[in-house]
């Protein structure tokens, strides 16, 4: 499938990525590598006059509704790029008429995305067309498009249709059911509610024409509101057609319908919004940008993947997080793991600190979801989903079901076994508060979250009577082609850590501020024997491990598995679970992503157990040659790129680096087309600044401060 | 829910069915009970204007696409309803501005929904419409479409827009893909394909305006091409609007676009369009009415029945059959159960039997996926699916699956245990023959569906070593509310009856067809060992009976059940299985439906084993106390109000007819929202002539030749 992918590659200057012929295999890819966005919402890049097949989407952080099997995802929202020409009857589109020059480029700098075509009509009417977009930065609810259109060779009538298409759809799901739509003296607005989850979303819509004599006309289908304008246009005269749209739902504590409307009448002109863009970009990327000099596709695809992440955290909002796909894709519905927690929060908790705390502060909204799901295990305190959405319910789908009717339904475990996640974001926490010291966030938020999930584990974990040690049994570590495994390393250290860290809490919040702690007794029934109990647990749970050699056994029973030699199955384009399947692969030495070396990734940057220089080395020779990182989990390669450079491994660290940075722009494991992978994106930073930069960042973090670029000279 | 459901009853004459109020709570109710529909294609009764959440959907026979856990359901076709009336720019629609009268009629001799409307526009204009509209019975690519509008109380302008809607839905999913649309000199087409099965449909549409000067105009957004025109209208000057559309599928062979176009381009006027539709009507009730004197109720109820049937049942098709809710609803996804060969057929037996012969080789049709599903599970032959489309593939949701997280997934073992359903269409298949002569169709069709359905029961019974006897365990029988039974006397004696007829069909297809036989033998693997062997299976294969009193037990062990009082949960409203839960239901005397009773319903006819007057006495006495026949299934009260009648219980059964026919035009469960009780429907034909009219109809039918209408002089 993404053997095509190399075909057009995509052209790189430091600021720029440009594609200078269109393919139509790789439509889907390209529309989420030339996804835009503002935190508020995310916009695929597809045409405003549409393709064949194409998977145009905007997605609203937040604006969940139900689905059967996977319970909830990100509906895809009314699509506000429709823009229509037609020349003499011609309708302009890329899979008729002669496509004479063309080239799409989105400008990270300033956060727009344009297209230049030059289009020979069916019946031979040449013009020229330069597309522009933007999702302002400077104001969330708003987006810009704007279209100039030059006829080369003719005089004649053109007509422009701009729309707002209510028919959106996930995957053929259409989530919205339409209110109402209307006209304004300004243009025209569309009001829609989710099927279940009764959010609302309305959407107004103004334009504007220079350079030709005309009128507005509104033509309105059903849930397809369109503003129509015709004129006369001749050569080389360029006529300018632009639209401007507000958006707003009622997740945002407004009447969307009126202030959708309040908002579009009240704005400036197109140029002075997209001014005002530009400027909310320059000074997004002088806090975060990192420079890197000599070596132009790397300076590019590093800046391609902050782009990533800077385009969705949430400005505002402190009840959504990052989906793992961003807001660039359908895959995983638009549903948050701990690729937020572990991946993506660093490059925020550095540079852009208050976005970090929107991240964490949704586990402290959800906290309640995570204490259902506890309660509904069995278990007490809170254990938090797999996969979370708005209410931190679980919501990963427990079967994939196959279309054939005499096939096997195939259960998926990860809510019931994938357990690490509450370690997870325990350590986000954790390291949010010890990099910026942000007391006050811990005291309302962070302690409730790392306590209690610290609860939980102390429900969760086995005295191993024989033994005479705690173990955690029935789990699925990080690495994901072993489902069903006993004492994974990497979960019971983290559970250790995390039990470790909650017992200073406990400490630091009785002597820093005793009043919450007494509120957080009480709530969460937190007492010294409970505390001692967590101790009891740091003490005695197992962790497969050979003082000897420092090296660490995945999980109890991993050095007896049939072991696999990956170098046999190459050249390969395909995971090793495909190629062995599932149960095969269960049964091997063999791993979709770091498991024990994530671990080491994790304890780097306090060098706690298991980290040492010298461990690592051992446990690197260990699994990295058994790890899939080509085609496994995109999680790995950049979580290999710092712990190679951690053992001077400079070309390996590169090539690493390289793997994570070009996964969507160079679709290197053919999923790009499901949207961007945000924890690769999010691997990127560490990997330069902390992995390959070779820079060291310990507790001297300006509290409240923002923080400064970053440059890095050379960086192999 | 359904409390509402007497609300606003309908009024009804000898042929028409009168709606006098419009409210909202019935909505999806109505749209149901007004279906319209010709064999090919069925149209709920939805407004052409449209209504906040509204249903509108059309169906096409063997339209499938892929879905989710129900594996396949039929797609709601593009929308040719949507006819927007707008006055003096306030739309005509019953939510806003005020209704000064109404009335929606449904004329079942000429197959035409009708709507008379006063409304009053916000503003104050008051105008009459009147809408037509009717599939045509005469030539099932044809929809016919008319509104007149008449301004009461002013002059001014009045614009009309007429769109082929191609957002329609299914619950929220989009089945098809837009290709293409466009306008020809008589009106706008579109083009569409099925998302996964590839199905391409095609609908064009052409509006012709008398009355008034105007032009038409085409707007078309993606998706919905629109034809659109405005006219100067005063007081009490009508202008007629006529639309027709027609529509052709890639299943009929043909190229859609071009069919659709060259149909709409050669069609004569409207008005000659609905002369040969009532035409075709009036030919169709010569073959298939009832009358019924000095019972208006039940003799429109009785006709509005059949109409349902008439309406359902394939003309020109024999890959297709009829949906348990026909082409009128959601319900059961467009899936075909035994419903049809049971209950629906009887009436096309008789009455159209070339129509009952197109449903029963769809079964001949669908062999192979039948022949997939008993390999797949281990046994030979041919086992139908219990719910089946194109293929005969087995599309039986295996889950229902919960919302909440938290909830146990609920497994649906129908299609591993209702195995009865491959007697039933054996069956249907000789009774077909057996009243209609039809040896060729038997040669060419039935001979393999009876004999390789008896190669698979051959595979399924076991042999119980202690007992000496075949049993046939681990069956869902009739009676749904029992999920888990050994031994269910309806199926037992239902594969004992079906393995009769197939030695002799054997041995009548030997003597009467041997070339034929010979074919089948090798391509089936008969022998006379398997023939010897079915008859060991129907000598000894147990049947729960006790001959000294003629009482037969539903299943081995049922009398041993918890009995229950019915009269105890009275008065209620819903089923018993909602009442008691799934699991307390299965633990109980209590039924969802006839199944000893059906038993004797299906041998009444041929008065076999165990039907005699006297052990239908001694059944009925035991069970019809027991079965849920109000909440439980629609498919009991027909089969009640026939047997109640054999006993002489007039009044019960006039009770139980006017239950089965009252279903949908009194939504007396609830459920007319989901499309009409096809079987529900189809029982009224036998409940009448075979049951409370007292026809008894031997093998005298005479062969090729169609049967004239029944009179049924007192009901009861």
């Amino acid at each position: 499938m993404h053997t095509t992918a190399h075909s057009h590659p995509l052209s790189y200057t430091d600021w720029t990525l440009t594609e200078t012929q269109f393919d139509p295999d790789q439509l889907h890819a390209r529309e989420t590598v030339f996804t835009i966005g503002n935190g508020y919402l995310g916009t695929r890049g597809s045409f405003e006059e549409g393709y064949p097949r194409a998977l145009p989407a905007t997605f609203i952080h937040g604006a969940y509704d139900d689905v059967p099997i996977v319970y909830t995802e990100l509906a895809n929202c009314p699509d506000w790029l429709p823009l229509v020409v037609i020349v003499n009857g011609d309708r302009f589109r890329l899979d008729q008429g002669e496509c004479l020059s063309y080239e799409r480029q989105l400008d990270l700098r300033r956060g727009i995305l344009s297209r230049s075509v030059r289009w020979r009509s069916p019946s031979g009417k040449t013009l020229d067309l330069h597309f522009e977009r933007f999702a302002s930065l400077a104001d969330e609810h708003v987006l810009g498009l704007r279209c100039q259109i030059t006829p080369v060779d003719f005089s004649g009538l053109v007509e422009v249709q701009a729309s707002i298409n209510g028919y959106a759809e996930n995957q053929g799901f259409n989530h919205w059911e339409g209110l109402d739509q209307g006209k304004t003296n300004r243009g025209v607005w569309l009001q829609v509610r989710t099927r279940s989850s009764r959010i609302e979303l309305a959407m107004a819509s103004g334009m504007k024409i220079s350079g030709a004599e005309t009128s507005l006309q509104v033509t309105s289908a059903p849930g397809y509101p369109t503003l129509t304008a015709a004129f006369w246009a001749a050569p080389d005269q360029t006529v300018t057609v632009e639209n401007i749209v507000t958006v707003f739902t009622s997740r945002e504590g407004v009447t969307p319908v009126e202030a959708a409307q309040a908002k579009l009448a009240e704005l400036p002109t197109y140029t002075a919004l997209r001014q005002a863009h530009e400027q909310a970009w320059s000074q997004a990327w002088q806090k975060s940008d990192i420079v890197i000099e000599g070596d132009s596709r790397a300076q590019l695809a590093v800046r391609y993947n902050l782009f990533q992440l800077l385009i969705s955290a949430p400005r505002h909002d402190d009840r959504v997080s990052v989906p793992a796909k961003t807001l660039s894709g359908f895959g995983y519905r638009g549903h948050i793991f701990w690729d937020t927690e572990i991946f993506i929060l660093p490059f925020f908790t550095f540079t852009r600190p208050a976005l970090a705390r929107n991240l964490l502060t949704y586990r402290y909204h959800t906290l309640s979801g995570a204490r259902r799901k506890a309660s509904h295990a069995g278990y007490r305190g809170a254990m938090y989903a797999w996969e979370s959405a708005n209410t931190g319910d679980e919501v990963t789908p427990r079967w994939s079901l196959p279309h054939d009717p005499y096939a096997e339904d195939v259960r998926i475990w990860c809510s019931d076994r994938e357990i690490h996640i509450s370690a997870d974001v325990a350590y986000a926490a954790w390291y949010y508060w010890y990099m910026t010291g942000d007391d006050l966030w811990m005291r309302d938020y962070g302690a409730e979250i790392i306590l209690d999930t610290a609860i939980f584990w102390g429900s969760r974990v086995e005295w191993n009577t024989k033994q005479e040690r705690y173990e955690i049994r029935s789990v699925i570590g990080a690495d994901e082609y072993h489902e069903y495994v006993n004492n994974n390393a990497f979960t019971n250290r983290m559970v250790q850590w995390h039990l470790e860290k909650a017992i200073s809490l406990y400490d630091w919040l009785d002597s820093s501020f005793p009043d919450r702690f007494a509120e957080l007794k009480q709530k969460l029934k937190l007492t010294s024997e409970r505390r001692s109990r967590w101790q009891d647990i740091v003490t005695n749970l197992w962790i497969p491990y050979d003082p000897a050699t420092g090296l660490i056994e995945q999980f109890e029973g991993f050095f007896e598995l049939e072991d696999i030699n990956l170098q046999d199955y190459e050249p390969r384009i395909r995971s090793m679970q495909a190629i062995l399947g599932i149960e095969s692969a269960n049964k091997r030495q063999v791993l979709k992503q770091p498991d024990v070396l994530m671990l080491f990734y994790l304890m780097r940057q306090s060098q706690e157990f298991p980290y040492s220089l010298a461990a690592l080395q051992q446990n690197w020779d260990y699994y990295a040659p058994r790890t899939d990182i080509t085609y496994g989990s995109s999680l790995g390669p950049a979580i290999h790129a710092i712990l190679a450079a951690d053992l001077g491994k400079s070309s390996e660290a590169y090539k690493h680096f390289i793997q994570a940075a070009m996964v969507d722009l160079e679709d290197t494991r053919g999923h790009a087309a499901d949207g961007s992978h945000g924890a690769s994106a999010g691997g990127i930073w560490p990997a330069v600044i902390l992995g390959c930069g070779g820079v060291k960042l310990y507790r001297k973090w300006p509290r409240g401060q923002s923080t400064a670029a970053f440059r890095v000279e050379t960086l192999v």
